[in-house]
């Protein structure tokens, strides 16, 4: 069965899209530790980060890169820190996570509860400054 | 004054290597959340991962994806846990953590306490893994 991301990448079920190229998505964490927390996704469903191709993976972290700097625009706080684990959903997916200290990072913390409005309009915004600087 | 990832470029201060480039120095963290836990960093001084140049990010990437290769072979876990803070140190770093489980990648977790020798013995297999695959 496709995993839960290459359902998203085919429209069968819904995320709030935040940047969109040929071969890579970002879309809002939907449990996330900070508001602006993103996942970056090659559309490849590939479960480990460091079984995708070199040339894949190199794609993944330019997009994250590049969204990366959105988010800043977006929420701006002291850094976005970057996490990859992968133990919830087998497809390699970069956590994006703009923080101020450490504690703010810790994937132990309460997920914040954020309508579905709100998320609406940060990935509306997240997009619109990926779109301007690129 | 150099950080203490450039101290450890320039060999002012010594550093468990266990890869490097022209470019790139990978080291043991000598505070680690597991035994194989490696930094991975760029021997310019830029604080921000997110600041490096395009180029120097991407470099800074593969680097890593080799590295983790390397420590998979060294340590045998499900994954190779990629983080990047930088709270502490103010020179870009990418965290490579070998774990099994969500909870091994949480930096509230004490860390080892690893002889100096059982350090430079990991490091050394780390690195002709490193060597042998490039």
């Amino acid at each position: 069965m496709a995993s839960i991301f290459s359902q998203i990448v085919s429209g069968e079920i819904p995320g709030y899209k935040v940047a969109e190229t040929d071969h890579y998505l970002a879309i809002m964490d939907i449990a996330p530790l900070k508001r602006g927390h993103v996942l970056c996704i090659p559309k490849q469903e590939v479960d480990h980060l460091f079984d995708l191709d070199a040339t894949t993976y190199a794609g993944l972290m330019e997009f994250a890169r590049l969204v990366a700097k959105a988010i800043q625009k977006t929420i701006p706080t002291q850094r976005i820190g970057m996490v990859v684990a992968g133990f919830e959903v087998p497809h390699a997916h970069v956590h994006l996570i703009p923080v101020n200290n450490m504690k703010e990072m810790d994937f132990n913390n309460p997920k914040l509860q954020i309508s579905k409005e709100e998320f609406a309009a940060i990935a509306q915004v997240i997009q619109m400054h990926f779109k301007s600087s690129n």
